[in-house]
């Protein structure tokens, strides 16, 4: 399966082979939102306010999911992540909650799986605390906007 | 917090009391894709067919990121699940893959969040394996698309 | 080793067969505590009602440690809880944050390891969040006050 | 808020970055106690000597709990543990177990939380073992008296 | 693949549905064993009798071990354990350890994958422990020798 | 207890002190197998090919597993492992499933647990999923074929 890495030359998965790459420092932000009505967003940015606060268990939620990379994501290397910072945004125009996660490590492969995995846990969190007032929210957007630090080079979009 | 069950009346955050609800019998159906290249999708159905099988570790990923929900999700209830199935399908309109997750339980709450988690874990691997080839593939379209069995009754969108 | 349950008559470990023992309804509360400087309590408390949450990240490890206990005390069971709750409040006399923890099941054995266990890793998580400004603080008090729902009957102290 | 550094200069939580810090060899020693009656010490004791193992099996599980201290608490870096040493004695003056933790590492950041960790799960794990014979136990003077080995110099308290 | 029930019709694997089983008691026993030189044999035996304790360290890692089955084994359904018990002695004429556990559970399936991963940790947990001493042991043997309180049901061999 | 170096000069067990070991390259190889009958294997083999993949699932829970090593074994110390493969082969004369794991990590101590991890989690793998048509299958011959890279050097066996 040429280009797929994750596979042998007989199409067997494994784990990469990363002994030989150096340590390099290394950085990679993803992002993703999570899409609700006007009212049910109103609820959550009222409550940060005054009482309650999901975004900020949202966050938690994403910083102790992005630990939890290696063991959710079968070929993923475990890394020694040195740092984690997730920020989140109302976003009245989607409307929504905008998620940014920036994950940095020194380590001898990139750190991109680390950051989606906390947007992806931060908008899980974000849905499960609101369900009870919607159910029809969508989790979408999720994807690598920078990677650098690597043999690949810097990598990034818009 | 009116409405956000997740907080009691001072805005403190708890997992909610269901205690007294009745262990019933439940289902939840949560769907997403992951949107690529039509080159890189092939490069997946391919090695599907031949070889290596992107779509059969994500499925795995998938049911074993299910199991793991309660401890991802801070305020989601531990349950005894009792099924878990994927669908990974290609979809070359998309193109990219698209993936649905049936979850039953017999508990005294829903199993939401398990089928959204399993779904989220399975598009998350899904890119793992294929990053090599495309970086900038995007997850999406992650929502619940049938939830029964519970005091809240049915519900379904199409 | 006579009234110590968790040993057989050979004196070996085992997980005790509860398997004949009903489903009930348990609770069980546990409380301590981490004594700080009046300083260091002020950082706590200001930043709680202005910018960061250091009570509210603890509280959410709680609920997230309660959870783990099987995995951490060896010979506990796994349980099905039903709820989880903590209340941490300024103790301006102590000086330092004081920790309830209460916890539901319905299961087969109590539950109050998971409340004893939610207390302390929220002590730990202050703790971890307020090192940066004293080192010395000490974590205490930690006891079950309320134990309910078991053949055992009613525990409770002051 | 200003000293507490998990959170940056809007208030928000975040796992401090450490990619610049330098590894070194770091080392922390905690401890604590859980306090019984003599009657419940004695049983330990006598076990100890002759069948079951209640502090061996503290001793493990806090070792084992060390491991977990990054999944437990939010905001601790995962560090590679060289090092987990636990000494439990039963102290007739207190009545109980005295537990003292050493953590070694070689990090970027300090393993005081591996420590005080370490002591909390074997505290609890003593709780475990004995509660079916005294339930009003009380698990206290848990701190830090040895960290050394990074930028902030030797920490060290009697 | 027909008899395969972990695989639908269409030869996709998934976590069975058990939904519509009853809950019954069920039990299941399996054994193994690590073969080691006489003179391996004895350091553990004297050890246990004196001071270390690797067979009581193996008990606890196997019934912890058999707490992580769900974890583990990917099409495996989490189960409320309600009894795990291990036995392991020295055999000298193997030479070396045997292992039995037997794990109980109050489910809608089998434990008999609890009581094999109990058995699996437990060798290699004694491995780990003997290994400075000796590189060539074997781990073998290990089977399901008895299950019963499933619609199947018992299973006995010798 | 002289040789067992996970205990110190009192038979206490503890995480031995690797802090002053250097981080070399390292490799570990284990190797293992699961007996059945020839028509249980025909099954397995004739799946792979056209349907389900039996052995596709052993071996990425094999992987897995290997990253879960020092979650499992008590004195285990956590690795960054930068390789993990499995070959499972079909042996018509065993009959069953041979398996072979090989581990590398640029570490202070060994991998070859985290191998005999590997090789033990997908032999149980394939016990479960094939467990429907063959309940007398047995584990066996799992033991490390090759270690490298530390200060004791190599060891290898045929």
């Amino acid at each position: 399966m040429s280009g797929l890495s994750h596979f042998d030359q007989d199409g067997k998965a494994h784990m990469v082979d990363v002994s030989d790459k150096p340590v390099t420092a290394r950085i990679a932000v993803a992002e993703g939102f999570i899409r609700m009505t006007a009212e049910t967003l109103a609820l959550i940015t009222e409550g940060r306010a005054e009482k309650g606060d999901v975004l900020g268990i949202a966050r938690i939620a994403g910083i102790m999911g992005a630990k939890k990379t290696a063991a959710l994501i079968p070929l993923c290397h475990p890394l020694p992540i040195t740092k984690v910072a997730l920020d989140l945004t109302a976003d009245p125009a989607l409307p929504g909650i905008r998620i940014t996660a920036t994950v940095k490590t020194g380590g001898q492969t990139g750190v991109e799986m680390e950051a989606l995995t906390a947007v992806s846990t931060a908008t899980l969190t974000v849905y499960d605390m609101v369900k009870a007032v919607q159910k029809d929210m969508e989790i979408g957007g999720i994807r690598v906007t920078l990677k650098d630090g690597g043999k690949s080079g810097r990598f990034e979009q818009p």
